[in-house]
């Protein structure tokens, strides 16, 4: 276990220490967002350390031009990348007449804290400068979860020796390019600059696109909590947009700025009403003041917290860490759009740009259908459905034909977006997991008409995609799947690997049992569907030939499954003999090496005990997850949660915990030394399952609800509720019992530990 | 067979029509080079069709940042290009103040002949212009094999219908950027432009090297062939440097420019000699006059001919082909600068930039050996020789230690440029290219001085790659090579390619052979070798396990080897099934779809065959052919020549004839639809492969050499030249004999169809 980088505290992320070296790592840490815009903690005032300055809008992305080494047929015109905003959040500070910046000052006191519960961030900061003027900075900021598009900033400055001409310029700076700009070049035009005392807008466009957006921020001054009018400078930079305001400060006379700002698009707002629509925000904000805002975004936290959180008794680490994942969750996608999806960095890095990958259906839902309205998962799904027939372009790039779907790797708006052969073309495991989230939502919800009538089309697009991607090895007498990368992308390119087998036979399955159920209950829906989709008798009998001949590589002296063809002549030594200077591998070995050597980078075979955990034993569960564990790596974020929840499947509580707490504090503690490109948020969904799902035990099978509880050592307890078949359930587990009440909807039966208990409604 | 797409003769290729849209093709064609400098075929006026100018000076590369979509550990930083100079070949015509461009005139006659006897290009063309003045342009050029530094071109024009006012402005257009620069980026800056009358220089430097060189002309006029003097005018585009002369030309009046021009480069002169070198080379070639100059141009192409000549009667499509290839590798490489190496496109396109590949060793060195002085091939292993030290550094990338070196997939200098994880890492069989190379060498020449003190160093590094580069597969109880991309590279990260893996075995027997060679015949070198390469008993002990127990997949049903692990599992048709639009596939299918297809892009198993010959006997031979021909798509052009070879092998002659007309007319014919990117001049070597090797059976075993000649239906006879162990001998074979005659050098035997036949030198 690592060394915690921040304060333990039930509620709160807190950093004591400033090391300019590190706060980058930091600004990860610190985002903020709402789910429609967000953004990384960097400093407001000038910072020349190391620093990645990052404002996002959800759904405004930038088509970036394919940067590839050699170009292979098939390949996307573009990589979507979420773009990299103008930053109203700039506060410009010179003290005598000289600009301020934390790297050229002594700071013997820093303190700052992410207040989960309440949703803000709060920086103080004691310092003396090259000049000798002791000063203080308090910046409390937050993004407005009842506003979406604003940011609200209460900035604070006082000098602590000498009296001080201070300069202030609160702006929006424009000069900002994305990190991950393939050719180095700019995502956004500025279109028109306006500043006028206290307000400044500036209009951007997105580059070869038709988004457009607003940047814009007014501002209020304080001294000693009294509003004052200020006179206003207008800036010269032309990259700094703003006006400066001049003070004389004596000591412990407090300066407070409050600037609201923040963003408008075209996505939500027609072009010609920006102006309108920021004035009309900021109108009704303004006057309500700082407090009055941060009011009301804690109700709404309040809110949150109320469905989506874990209390745990008697273990603070864990505590703080399943709050941070909960947190970030929410802040980077609230299912208030049903045009937006779940970034892998969220709101706090451009690594991975795009939106939607697997991790969606496979770790987000999970969490979304437990602890919001139903419609939010839908719309996840209906985005999916929407694309279908981009899916099916993709599957047709790859030869293949008649309706067959392979949805993106990588994408925004339903076309692919990734640009490397063996993930784009081969990792084609994602399209199983879409047809999971169905499942998983249809048994959560039981909305069946969401599958007669429009996933159904998904079920025969993949299906037709599995039928035609498999091929009949005369050598094995067996379907094969050649030439594939699994979830574990540290082996790409092979053959059989038996997640991908397993996942497209079960698709297979899936679908002809709602077919079966359709045909059965709903005659007119299943000719309608036949014949909109032409499904013809010959391919569900060849999809039953495959579902009985597939290849799943085993082997019966292990009494495992294989991973994929060709694993067992691998140097088969465990990844606890990897010296710990070359960890993580993909940091320190050339590709070759990854791929020929045994380690895994997140649970392949073990992901299909996770999904498919009823098909199998308990032996076989102990076996596979035993010899698994000993090669995998977890060098992708994805893996420790999974591991975890199998680790509580086979009562192997111990291991559970650790993989939970890596898991959950991945980020926190940076175990994989990457922290400053920002947070895995869409991992954080597989924190919440390793105790729903892991400890708690939590399955929702056909019309059935199961709990299966265990506890770790170090926890006293631990609560939740959870959405599921339009009820609301309140779980609390101590070490000797489980507590399951219903909080809402009609009476129903729950088997906790397989014993069913009959729950009663009270407020029925 | 395709239609010839240029007219058949003996010695010459001829284009007797002007296609606007094909003359980009023929540019690749018509290329003209000496070795140190080249060109494509442009046109020497403007030309607004579709054209890619290219005039290139072997040794002079760009160092190009990497450009690629994901980055991997260990990726080299640059891809060396060799750099797209000024084009000093400009005559810029205006005919009544109206630039002449071919593309808006209506050609009434058009005529252009690459002499490959005397090494020229002439282009003859009759067009009428927009303004209806009939014109007939002759230009005749070189590239002199005597003089390196420079080519001649005589350039006529005159009116047929009109009197005119013509304008001529012979130039260096300095406003060339590589094609395939990776940044779209310019490779040079110009230093320093002088003009002075019929009298130009430009200086430039590679940017970020220390590379210079300098571009220069001279010209003469005359009228009717007398040198006339001309005024000049100083041209104002800042790119194109030269001065402008005016005539009145009145019908039936030629216009003759000679231009005398070339590049200096600061490989061969120092930087401050460029000017008196120039100086030095203009003055002693103007004088001599455009006869003068081709005639000795012809004299040493002559020179060539009579050592590396392939004589074929009673088939001008075979005989013009062969010439085709002799002529393109002798423009690009003559042996000369021990510095210099042979491009995959030599002069001719810039696709592959780079210089090195295995083509080197595999497809070339036994060319060199047979038609010129060993000192040739001799230093084209130096070079490796010298880079040993770098491809130690290259193993290291790939985790191993101790001496191993992996030689560069693709080089300039001895650094690793290529940057495709499947190609740069994996495909690794290059190491026993170079060994292959190594052993031609020295039974060609029984230089064994250099076997045993310098590629001794670079066999036993490559064994001891291969040693740490295999593992031990407990589940096979063997030997394997796992992740690994063999010559098809239409698969990528198998295991067990059959020919990596028998490759690396014969290479760790003929290390071992040699270093026990040398123990006995040279203690002391022996001892010294062991000393400057610490190499421990230990490792030749492992080295002899390896041997023993390395992995060769093969099968018992079928009776061949199989090319890797996984190929029985795939679909098997053959590839006369794939419809015709989907060829070549790789500009038809998507990546994954070719990889795990049965299809094979070049000879691999064959390879080995080719290699191994006769380690395998008649059957397996036939068995092995007539499995693997029926899926390979030869979308490789080293796949023709060795399936040539191998048919002549089994005596299946009709079929040898086959590959090797589609071997030696690849660029001719453009079987692979791509000949605008410039011609495949290292398969040329295979071409000469397939009739000395092939066709006549040439081989030398340690102390033999071995003839086994056939003769193809359609040849009446053929003949040709080769030098071997000190020896010259000439080759004449009818339908029913075979003639060997001593040329040059001791007396020897050599095997005729197996039959023992001294040779006596008659000059002795």
């Amino acid at each position: 276990m690592l060394k915690n980088k921040y304060i333990l505290d039930p509620w709160s992320i807190i950093e004591d220490k400033f090391n300019s070296l590190k706060m980058v790592d930091s600004e990860s840490i610190f985002s903020l967002g709402n789910g429609k815009i967000g953004q990384r903690g960097n400093f407001e005032e000038d910072f020349s350390g190391d620093q990645i300055t990052g404002n996002y809008i959800s759904g405004i992305y930038y088509k970036d031009k394919t940067k590839v080494g050699w170009w292979k047929k098939g390949y996307p015109d573009y990589f979507a990348k979420m773009v990299n905003c103008p930053n109203w959040n700039i506060i410009r500070i010179e003290i005598n007449n000289k600009l301020l910046d934390l790297n050229k000052c002594k700071v013997f006191s820093y303190r700052r804290e992410l207040n989960m519960k309440e949703g803000w961030c709060e920086r103080n900061v004691k310092f003396e400068t090259p000049n000798k003027e002791k000063i203080q900075i308090t910046s409390k900021k937050f993004i407005s979860l009842k506003r979406e598009n604003l940011g609200v900033i209460k900035y604070s400055i006082k000098s602590l020796n000498k009296k001080i001409n201070l300069k202030i310029l609160p702006a929006i700076n424009i000069d900002i390019k994305n990190n991950d700009a393939n050719w180095n070049q700019p995502f956004l035009e500025t279109v028109k600059v306006s500043t006028n005392d206290n307000f400044s807008v500036v209009n951007s466009k997105v580059i070869n696109s038709n988004f457009e957006i607003a940047t814009f921020f007014k501002t209020k001054y304080f001294i000693n909590c009294m509003e004052i009018q200020a006179s206003f400078t207008k800036n010269k930079n032309e990259n700094i947009i703003g006006s400066q305001s001049e003070f004389h400060l004596n000591p412990e006379n407090e300066l407070t700025l409050l600037k609201i700002g923040g963003y408008i698009n075209s996505n939500d707002t027609p072009k010609n009403e920006f102006e309108k629509t920021i004035s009309k925000e900021l109108k009704s904000s303004i006057d309500l003041g700082f407090e009055g805002l941060l009011k009301e975004n804690s109700k709404a936290w309040e809110n949150i917290w109320s469905d989506s959180d874990i209390i745990i008794d008697g273990d603070v680490m864990s505590q703080q860490a399943l709050r941070f994942n909960i947190f970030q969750l929410n802040q980077t996608f609230n299912g208030n759009d049903p045009k937006l999806n779940i970034g892998p960095k969220g709101f706090t890095g451009e690594k991975y740009g795009g939106v939607t990958y697997w991790d969606t259906e496979a770790y987000c839902i999970p969490f979304y259908l437990g602890t919001k309205n139903s419609i939010v998962s839908k719309n996840l799904l209906l985005q999916r459905y929407n694309q279908l027939s981009n899916a099916i372009i993709n599957a047709e790039k790859i030869g293949l034909n008649h309706g067959a779907a392979l949805f993106p790797m990588v994408t925004a708006n339903g076309e692919e977006c990734h640009n490397e052969w063996e993930i784009t073309f081969e990792e084609i495991h994602r399209n199983a997991a879409i047809v999971q989230a169905i499942k998983k939502y249809v048994n959560f919800t039981d909305d069946y008409d969401f599958i007669n009538k429009k996933a159904i089309k998904i079920l025969i697009a993949i299906s037709r995609f599995w039928s035609q991607r498999v091929n009949y090895s005369k050598d094995l007498n067996k379907y094969v799947i050649l030439g594939v990368t699994g979830p574990n992308e540290y082996e790409n390119n092979v053959d059989n690997n038996w997640y991908t087998n397993y996942s497209a036979r079960w698709c297979l399955q899936y679908t002809i049992e709602i077919l079966n159920k359709i045909s059965k209950s709903e005659i007119n829906i299943y000719n309608k569907i036949i014949l909109e989709t032409s499904l013809e008798k010959d391919e569900i009998k060849k999809w039953n030939k495959i579902i009985k001949d597939i290849y799943l590589p085993y082997s019966k002296e292990l009494g495992v499954f294989i991973q994929n063809d060709g694993f067992l002549n691998k140097d088969l030594i465990p990844a606890e003999n990897i010296p710990k200077k070359e960890r993580p591998i993909n940091q320190n070995w050339s590709w070759d090496k990854i791929l020929r050597s045994p380690y895994i980078k997140q649970a392949d075979v073990l992901q299909g005990f996770y999904f498919f955990d009823e098909d199998f034993n308990e032996d076989e569960h102990i076996r596979n997850f035993k010899y698994y564990e000993q090669f995998t790596v977890h060098e992708s974020s994805l893996s420790p949660c999974i591991h975890s929840i199998l680790a509580s499947k086979i009562n192997d509580l111990d291991k559970a915990y650790e993989y939970f707490i890596r898991a959950s504090r991945l980020d926190l503690d940076d175990y994989n030394k990457e922290i400053k490109q920002g947070l895995h948020i869409t991992s954080m969904g597989g924190t919440w399952m390793s105790v729903v799902e892991g400890f708690a035990g939590f399955r929702v099978k056909n019309k059935e609800i199961h709990f299966n509880t265990k506890i770790p050592k170090k926890w006293d307890s631990y609560s939740f509720k959870v959405n599921v078949k339009k009820r609301k359930l309140s779980i609390l587990i101590n070490k000797n019992t489980t507590t399951i009440s219903l909080l809402d909807g009609e009476p129903i039966s729950v088997y906790i530990n397989g014993i069913k208990t009959p729950l009663k409604n009270k407020n029925l």
